[in-house]
């Protein structure tokens, strides 16, 4: 008696927690689920909460939105001298390693090489006062400058029209910075995740081979280049060139300054203490080697040195600015793929040091601070600046504590440019080239390309579609391939009709895949089918349909004793369903009726659950055909007699 | 004491439990699963078990195959008399309904009028043989004629050169009939799913209003038309020609007859005996229009008659396949377009009609018959043929018992062709407008526009894209919108960055969304998120680990006395993971850490746990953090005393 009060307490839990399920209130309907997204999106979160915090005068308000946009005016109250003391020696290691490589970096950007020493002054000081990482370090880098380039020359040739490409240049820089500060506006921040770690991974190594590729030019002495960037056109090039002309003592001298580069960073590794002995070799080398060729007229014998060098402050560039010219489509074109390319470096860069150092950096900020800095830049004759990854491990090393470290380097940069710009003259571009090849390997990352390739083979292929594309075709095909086979791949992980057959895992409530647990039971006469596809549509309704008919024929073949008599269906991983997949389960539940087997649903989520109900499908099965967990299904439909029965045939 | 040691037991159960988790054997790896589902798709089912079945001599197993392969030889030996009586009326029926349909989907797919007669000879019988639905009338329609002409008169004008149009119909016909075979073999069936439920509705009303408009043409008279199929294109044309010529009488007597069938229709609706009188009544419409006309000479006064009318047996065109031609891979093309949407209306319809009549028809094999019906159909002087919707809902009204009905009717269609053409030369060209008209609102399907409007609002974009796709700009602009946007809708819905705060419901250890299920309750001190997205990729990990600190932030500044010590992630939802995600996981590992907050995992997937392992983020986390389920995780940190003065401070 007691027993059957019991057993009427459970059904009534069970009766009144299927009431809970079908008589859930309405999820959000589909346009509200877009306004709070497109709000979500837009206005900074927190936001519902700030009524019951105390309110601020306008004043207060107005100084802590400047301190938003400016974080400067945060952390510079507390600004001390000891850690200037370690800012300033950051800055000037920075400086060292800084100016050689703006100017090879200038060099691969098709542009004379004061634009590089430029693009480490502006921005720099822009972001010192907007950013809010500490370590990173702001300036031209490899892989923007090799892209501007490829990109940009296919619309103007630098060696034709060298003032037009100047102009599209700055163009393609201030919409860079453009897009970049819309994306941190509007908190569209999501954008720059849709280059994978894997396409980062595989585009860093291609353009690290192509641009390595480029700096043959230089280092062999050859006048007549490519302006392709594959590597056939440049190989086809440097073969073409080597039987003609070329100069040996160019490829000599590059060589030995590479070596000693990499023999310094081969120390700088063994002794952490040293770490300043790889950032200022590079300057070392260009010292060393613009004093030989001056002293041993080397120029006069094949030797290519920089040459024309205009000193002096940045110029106004405002003037050049073309936005009613033909290209300026092109421009935005290229301005929206290199701020897309530069934050992802910029923020992959940030990031991995500010987690170093246990501080979170607010991407969305980040943008809008590199936005502005490349909008001014862009003003002031430069072109895209973003955070350099080997320079901002060098800064780290060189124990930076904020970002005045940036504006120290940026001053030296600018006294430099007022003073020394002259002594460059005979700075030969071998040096140049095996200076930004010694900052080429830190691209490569073979490693992380394996671990890729262990933990998911798809994700692999996304690395070297983005390799391949990059190395054979053009930088921007590269990031295309790798993102369409990103979105394949989304598309087909969603759509894999995928399902297991479940067992009550022993000691729980828990049903699970009865293969990965060997341990769980299945339920006799009950077969339980999880859906594993996270979308039930068009693309896999009907193959899970037959799946699931095929796994309840492989089921009465195997146990021809106990036949099926109800199929619970848990479709707890079902987060979205579409009309054609709500007409494929009706077929799948006339097909049952046909056989004489029931068909229960378990675990349904929200919106499905308002979907089925809203397409009377709920009304068709039958509302007590719908359980909250498949716990509660089993209980309903599991006859103890027959498993007696069944326990004895085994 | 009893207690502890029962409580050991618990404790014991839990860590067996998540050791069960942590070395479960490795799932399928990454080769094994592309093979065995190439093996899946391309084999048929349950080959596993076939060893366990008594083994079948050579001849019966060839037998076996070839009734696989013609279904006729299995129910051919139980046709009967009385079921041929029925077959018989069904298919006359079906014969007066489909000589004028015929006729006019010729003229529609710009072919003289005996090619649709031929239509429906050939391709019925090959089906009879090969098919296994029992209702499905084979033979032209009005989508796929539509289709084909408008995507063939791209390639070849058919007003300026008749025969090599008509050469690149075959070879598109063939072609379609190869692809629908290579689809049956290969088993790729799954293709007709791309095009969705809301495409085919939507597409499905495009084309009937194209149609109609098409059919202007015939009904007013007009001799110059568009080739385009636009609704701009032809209603320019149509008033362009009402302005110079047309012919009012056309008008008239296309229109009388157009309301004598819908009348007919109308009756046969009200009185279901009369279902025979709606379909007899386009042929009634016809003999008596050619009367009309040939009694009173109306073909003199403007009245455009069908006039060229070859009679006979279907002629071969082996010699007028063209696979040499400059056009072959325009016809390929044509051919694959031609075959998804041939099939796709013929799966609908005999799906639907199995469904009524309780029986399963196998997609692929369905595929297969059509396939080899089209190739041979494209010898014999047919072109496309599918099962019609109209003519299937005929027979089966008609009460057609087998495939025989279909036999019947193409023989009634070819003595009509030896014998009764002659008199088809008098026939206006308005009643086989006014026929296909008839024809286009069963094509028109508003209410179940409706339904996809209120049960998935994305859905509905796809209908109205295909929808407005067919009707603005072409018929393959249209299918090429709606697969395209149903494919965005499923890379947006798989990675929306979706999160829910997870309590228990009462009376189970089930953990369900709090808003949804308001009678569940949180757990003190921790903080249970599910995140529902099915796959954790590059394109939402970040945004999902920024919107799980946003409601830890919530959640401590909601209830600021039990802060949040212990967050539990339920990734069971979470289907596939990229190193791109496992990135963000371990972002967010560090930032809890740095806050002081643990970390804790539940009903990881078989293969997100295998991926987890592989990238060594189980170690970092810790392997004591990962659940089976929820349940076992909240076992483990929660703290009784705690819970007890936060029910307290309640």
């Amino acid at each position: 008696m007691a027993q059957e009060q019991q057993l009427e307490v459970v059904n009534n839990g069970r009766t009144e927690r299927t009431g809970w399920l079908l008589n859930s209130p309405d999820p959000p309907g589909f346009f509200h689920e877009i306004f709070s997204s497109i709000r979500r999106t837009i206005l900074p979160h927190g936001t519902k909460n700030h009524s019951s915090l105390p309110k601020k005068s306008s004043a207060s308000k107005a100084f802590s939105f400047l301190q938003g946009l400016f974080p400067i005016l945060e952390w510079g109250r507390n600004y001390r001298a000891t850690k200037f003391k370690r800012d300033l020696m950051a800055g000037l290691t920075l400086a060292s390693l800084c100016i050689p490589q703006s100017i090879g970096y200038a060099n691969l950007a098709k542009l004379d090489p004061q634009y590089g020493l430029y693009t480490s002054v502006v921005p720099p000081f822009i972001y010192a006062f907007m950013g809010s990482s500490r370590e990173i370090a702001i300036g031209p880098v490899a892989v923007v400058s090799l892209l501007l380039s490829s990109l940009i020359q296919k619309v103007v040739d630098p060696a034709v029209d060298p003032v037009g490409y100047r102009r599209l240049v700055f163009t393609a820089t201030f919409f860079t910075g453009a897009f970049q500060a819309v994306f941190g506006l509007f908190r569209l921040g999501f954008l720059v995740d849709f280059l994978s770690h894997a396409t980062v991974v595989g585009f860093m190594g291609g353009a690290a081979i192509v641009i390595g590729l480029q700096q043959l030019k230089g280092l062999l002495g050859i006048s007549h280049f490519t302006t392709k960037t594959d590597v056939i056109s440049v190989l086809k090039a440097v073969f073409n060139s080597l039987r003609h002309q070329w100069y040996p003592l160019n490829f000599v001298l590059g060589c030995s300054f590479l070596i000693f580069i990499l023999i310094t960073r081969f120390i700088g590794r063994r002794n952490r203490k040293l770490f300043w002995l790889p950032a200022i070799a590079p300057l070392v080398s260009v010292i060393l080697s613009t004093l030989f060729v001056y002293l041993t007229k080397a120029d006069k014998h094949g030797i290519n040195i920089v040459k024309h060098f205009k000193g002096g402050l940045n110029p106004s560039s405002v003037h050049e600015l073309q936005f009613n010219s033909t290209h300026v489509a092109e421009a935005a074109k290229i301005g929206i793929i290199c701020a897309v390319i530069a934050l992802t470096e910029a923020i992959a860069v940030g990031r991995s040091f500010a987690s170093v150092k246990g501080y979170h950096l607010d991407g969305n900020k980040e943008m809008v601070a590199m936005g502005f800095m490349n909008i001014i830049g862009s003003l002031t004759s430069c072109y895209v600046a973003t955070g350099s990854f080997s320079r901002t491990a060098v800064n780290f090393s060189a124990g930076c504590e904020t970002v005045v470290s940036n504006i120290v380097m940026a001053t030296t940069v600018l006294v430099s440019l007022l003073l020394f710009t002259k002594l460059l003259y005979y700075t030969p571009l071998a040096i140049l080239a095996s200076i930004i090849l010694s900052a080429l390997p830190g691209l490569i990352d073979i490693n992380e390309a394996y671990n890729i390739w262990k933990v998911d083979k798809l994700d692999f292929i996304v690395c070297v579609g983005a390799f391949l594309g990059v190395l054979f075709r053009s930088v921007e095909t590269g990031l295309l391939v790798a993102v369409v086979i990103s979105f394949v791949k989304v598309i087909v992980s969603s759509i894999r009709p995928s399902t297991e057959v479940l067992g009550r895992v022993p000691g729980t409530s828990t049903f699970s895949n009865v293969i990965q647990y060997p341990m769980a039971t299945k339920i006799p006469g009950l077969l339980i089918i999880r859906i594993n596809s996270g979308s039930l549509c068009f693309a896999n309704a009907n193959s899970i349909r037959e799946r699931i008919l095929r796994l309840l024929g492989d089921e009465n073949e195997e146990n021809s004793k106990d036949n099926i008599r109800v199929l619970v269906l848990d479709i707890s991983n079902v987060m979205g369903i579409d009309t054609s997949a709500i007409i494929a389960l009706e077929e799948l539940h006339r097909e049952l009726v046909s056989r004489g087997i029931e068909l229960a649903f378990a675990s349904p989520k929200w919106q499905v659950m308002s979907k089925l109900k809203l397409a009377k499908f709920v009304d068709k099965v039958g509302r007590g055909r719908f359980f909250l967990n498949v716990e509660d299904a089993v209980d309903v439909f599991f006859d103890p007699n027959m498993s007696a029965s069944a326990v004895h045939n085994c």
